[in-house]
């Protein structure tokens, strides 16, 4: 079903080349960043979520988004974000279009552009969730789209908006706050999109403490660390294992990558050292600390940490993740406000 | 939902080594080619796009074809059509099977012949659209099926009926007319399947006139001029866009393909004497001049043409592809009559 | 719908090591392997067809699985065990999420296991319908998978429960019975995954007898047919079509695969023999003989014994494939009894 602004032709808000604020309505936005929302705003994002727990389990099921169609064009397959926003969509009872790789289908191999492949699909239903190799692919995106909006599924090292919502509600699900935390974010600050955008989340918050484990060379900038130094994070630079706190609530893992490294022998040094054991949450996990990762553990997690309890990350993270982007689809899509 | 037919084991009416006329009557037709419809078969389902775009806005779903499955068989990826086709079955509440490149999966890759994949799949739903890179593959599904109807997605250089159907109707909504329209069809008349689908199209009508505009290598084969005069077009064969018209209604751009020169120098020569710019427009297109393209754009038409109200390409062209296909699928489903 | 042991978080029995007999109780059990069926429950699954029937003629559209969600993961292609599941799942009202070669996709590609994909993909729904080319692989998904029932689509030279369910159904659909049939199994005794499950099958019930066709590089191993005779099956093992008995009530075709031979000339003595042909039927076929084949055909079956009336191969086997996967998917996720 096209939404009503399309039949009658009123474009939608468009993002232009900043972002823009969600501002208490995410009816009809692009959602590209993390940086379009308040705390009021996530907020309101995650009072909804209860609910979508609901609908899901639910025998009877939900007509929300019947008769919306949403485009799932992914430049780059990503399974696991693929299958959650496509689960998203139907676990609201509505359906997808589903474009792989569509870089190998005729119109785009003979050189289509973006910009035209963008408007083939927004012609087509309610919305597009986009996924592209490249940073700021998502925003031209919805500056071409005049009718529907685009949610950003990630681009590159750009952004990953619905990684951080899922990320930030799992915190505050288990907290029940997202101020005042303690969190240990290892691996890669240096470059990791992920624990940017955590970092970003939690600044809009009070009183909150990261510990950033890392080997040196990937250690966060010091533009950064001035950054979110001034936004109020209170950040302890670490580079050993042996100095995290025994009083952390998260444990937040990310990996660190061969190809950061241009001399082989620091990074045969130091990978071992940022691996996610029993032995390392024996002696510094906390009774309530929760282990998270944005997956594929790939080189960050044991196996044998997995049935800890406090192991979110194959658990309510993967759910959270549905759970959020059922949320904001219908929010987005003006079904709930 | 199976249709009853099939429950009852009434194969459909087959369509042989001629195409079916429709006559009035789409139910449990294949539909492989233009020539299947006259007049009255067009002006039938022009008449029911109006509800389409109903359908396709309204805020309630439609459930027309609730229950039906269609097989997308796509053995050559088409991001466009197949998109089209997908989002006029689920705009529609229908549900489809994708198959694409089913040469890649098993079966056909141990060697299954085209008549078993389609009896397979006629098996499993209600209709099979099917695109091939071979002239011909959508007859000879459709002379397989014995109890679905067939969709003719493009077939190589055979047909691609319900992008001749789009572009009939984006002109027929226009003007409210398909005759004594006066048109330029530009590029490679002697190749383009659209520009003879288009011909064949019009030639139904009265009055029509086709300004074919192309490199003299281009040009319309002198046989191919003989018929469509016979049939009543007038033709004028320009190799210059100074001698185009200033009266056209309708622009029609198609691709010069380096890969019909034998002679690169040729090639060079006149490949930018057939570009649709905004310098072409304002010396040549009338008010109410519309310029319509069946994309990829590539190196057909500038970007800056684009916002020129007249341009259909990424407007109309794209929607009514959609709205037809709706209708289409419905008619042949015999849920409309 | 998430199904409410999911949101209760109340584990799914597990299958551990052995399979998990069926026992009456289909409801979130994992369909690994013919061995968990008794003939009661072969009776309870056949029971259901008819119905099934019903319910994908039917003009009104079923909702048994409207809510439900099941995820196609498919690590190989195979385009109609992967339509016959999507249309099962489609003509009772549930959607799929169609997930094909998640080895390209990036998580996995990263380097992510088995283990993790199948946690992910059971959060998104209702149950994961796997197919592996490496044996053993949907009983790992199963043991892992915790909450949601998991479907074996074939995993390699392991198990293929719902050919062999649809073999067996086609069987009884036609002769109300599957005890004191006899049977030609035609190809490949040996290797062929096919014959092994239908003998599984055939061994619950009283005075079948089966001729096992091959050349005798493919005979079936001593081990095998002391196994099969001591449950009870008469087996007869003949290598030439010439002492084919003609009194057989089902022939079933399998591949002879060229690289079963190390040496070639053997294989290309024998090739020939082990073809279904006109006059092989004309032969010895009886009134009421079928034909059966799980398909592709290549290499088997010549396509002029197509319009045989007795050939199922592409008539029943196929149809019934997506009826009893559509009683399947009911059962398991207790919408049936």
């Amino acid at each position: 079903m096209l939404i009503l602004v399309f039949r009658n032709n009123i474009p939608k808000t468009m993002s232009g080349n900043s972002f823009t604020k969600i501002n208490g309505d995410f009816k009809h936005k692009d959602i590209l960043s993390l940086s379009q929302f308040s705390t009021s705003d996530l907020t309101l994002l995650f009072k909804h979520i209860p609910t979508m727990k609901v609908l899901a389990a639910n025998a009877k099921p939900s007509e929300l988004l019947a008769g919306n169609i949403v485009t799932l064009l992914f430049y780059e397959p990503s399974s696991r974000t693929f299958g959650s926003f496509g689960a998203a969509v139907k676990q609201l009872g509505g359906q997808t279009i589903d474009i792989i790789n569509p870089q190998q289908f005729s119109s785009v191999a003979k050189g289509e552009n973006l910009e035209d492949t963008i408007r083939v699909f927004e012609a087509y239903g309610d919305a597009i969730v986009i996924r592209h190799p490249e940073v700021g692919t998502a925003q031209r995106a919805a500056n071409i789209a005049q009718f529907v909006p685009v949610l950003n599924a990630g681009d590159g090292n750009g952004e990953h908006p619905t990684q951080a919502l899922l990320d930030l509600y799992t915190i505050y699900e288990k907290f029940n706050r997202l101020d005042n935390l303690t969190c240990v974010f290892a691996g890669d600050p240096l470059n990791s999109r992920t624990i940017h955008s955590l970092m970003d989340g939690l600044s809009l918050y009070n009183g909150n403490t990261i510990y950033l484990l890392s080997p040196k060379e990937l250690q966060l900038s010091q533009n950064d660390i001035t950054k979110f130094t001034k936004k109020g994070l209170k950040l302890h630079i670490i580079n050993n294992g042996k100095d995290m706190p025994k009083t952390a609530d998260v444990w937040y893992w990310t990996r660190v990558q061969k190809e950061r490294f241009t001399d082989l022998k620091a990074y045969d040094k130091v990978k071992d050292s940022f691996y996610l054991t029993k032995e390392l949450v024996s002696q510094f996990a906390g009774k309530d600390t929760i282990f998270m990762d944005p997956l594929p553990r790939v080189g960050k997690i044991d196996m044998l940490v997995d049935e800890d309890p406090r192991s979110e990350y194959l658990r309510s993270q993967i759910r959270n993740g549905m759970y959020v982007r059922m949320a904001l689809m219908a929010l987005v899509l003006g079904k709930i406000k």
